[in-house]
């Protein structure tokens, strides 16, 4: 795995509902599993209220430590949806009508149906680039390595389809689980011994729940599917010397 | 509504599974509305994986930039718990193994099962105070306003009610819902009026499709019930002039 492989990206949660607990955020998993399957690793996902300063300043950070940055919440017609004036401002750029995006609209609702509080969703930043809603019409939009998403979980699915040509991934992350009838602190010191000896492989222990008995899942991630094989046999060589149960491997 | 009422408090949330989309995060919901209902706001979410570097950086950010800060997961005892000496490098302080902790898991145990693995669950920073778990035994703890749970969702919960006497939260912030059969676009002028005149009260428009049918709750937001009152006054009034249809209020 050599260094320029790696790309990353962080996930800009927008909105007051998630921090209120309202509102159950499921973007995040949704954005990283995709994300993960392009080759893109996440660093960071971080939730923000909607406070024109407060994104203005995070999206800052983020875009500059970060490769891509996804953002999600805040691009509606109403008065809380401050995501597209705030990208503008963190840009140093105009918030503005983008033309493309009126017609869009124009065309999808009804004649007399594009309203004033529908028109505000064709204000964006100058020279954004669309993401294409093939859900509800109103598109979401690219500057430079930001995305702006719409919160609403099943549109936000519906679009990304249409972003995965305007994003470079690294290799994709591999993943492999193994379960098993255990407690953690059971396997804790070998597998300790296994993420020594294969540091540059993620290795997770995560302890499970499922009908009423208890275990643990094992997760080795790396984009290298030998390095993958390589720490799973030295996982079951001490799960089977400890004669634990393997649920799922 | 003074300012010294205003409590605030920080979540962070210490785990690669949640990043790569594995496991998706419900402890942000539980504490939000757990931390609402004793008074203490919100500000702020952040994700990070369990890198020592990572979580020390953004727990000194946290934690001096808010009230109090939650951190979840990551005090388990496996290689990838980190959580524990992470906090104490950001203090600055030792650590060490937590008497307290050590006994409590010694009794919890049977003979023989409180192993190395186990007992790294009692490493913590130097004069923590413990958080008891009622339901596996081995504790959270805080140093200074920083408060450290599991990452297991019902574990987390059930360690919340032995917390709230070490929190001193201000007014609760109190919240009322009316949900319309309308959209956005429909209310997004009037309701951003509502939102000029009352500058103080957080108000939050919330597209919904229950049952195949779109819907808008609007969510109103304050310490003061008669402010709440008063914007649910001046939003019903539009609403009835518009002649949309309440679904719940």
């Amino acid at each position: 795995m050599t260094k320029n492989t790696k790309v990353n990206a962080a996930i800009l949660i927008i909105g007051n509902e998630i921090l209120s607990g309202r509102t159950q955020d499921t973007n995040t998993s949704t954005l990283a599993n995709w994300l993960n399957s392009i080759g893109v690793k996440v660093n960071e996902v971080r939730v923000v209220p909607d406070l024109e300063n407060k994104i203005i300043d995070t999206l800052n950070i983020l875009r500059s430590e970060n490769d891509y940055v996804f953002t999600t919440g805040g691009i509606g017609p109403t008065h809380d949806d401050i995501t597209a004036q705030s990208v503008a401002k963190a840009f140093g750029i105009k918030y503005e009508i983008h033309n493309e995006a009126f017609k869009i609209l124009e065309s999808y609702y009804k004649p007399g149906e594009f309203n004033e509080g529908r028109q505000k969703m064709v204000w964006m930043p100058s020279g954004a680039e669309l993401i294409l809603n093939p859900t509800s019409g109103a598109p979401g939009f690219m500057v430079d390595n930001v995305f702006c998403l719409p919160g609403v979980p099943s549109i936000l699915k519906s679009m990304l389809g249409g972003l995965k040509n305007k994003i470079v991934g690294g290799k994709p992350i591999l993943s492999h689980t193994i379960s098993l009838r255990t407690v953690e602190s059971e396997i804790a010191n070998s597998l300790s011994k296994v993420q020594d000896q294969n540091k540059d492989v993620e290795i997770g222990s995560y302890p499970f729940f499922h009908s009423g008995k208890l275990g643990v899942s094992i997760v080795i991630r790396s984009d290298n599917q030998s390095k993958i094989d390589t720490c799973n046999s030295q996982i079951l060589k001490f799960v089977n010397e400890k004669k634990i149960e393997v649920v799922e491997r």
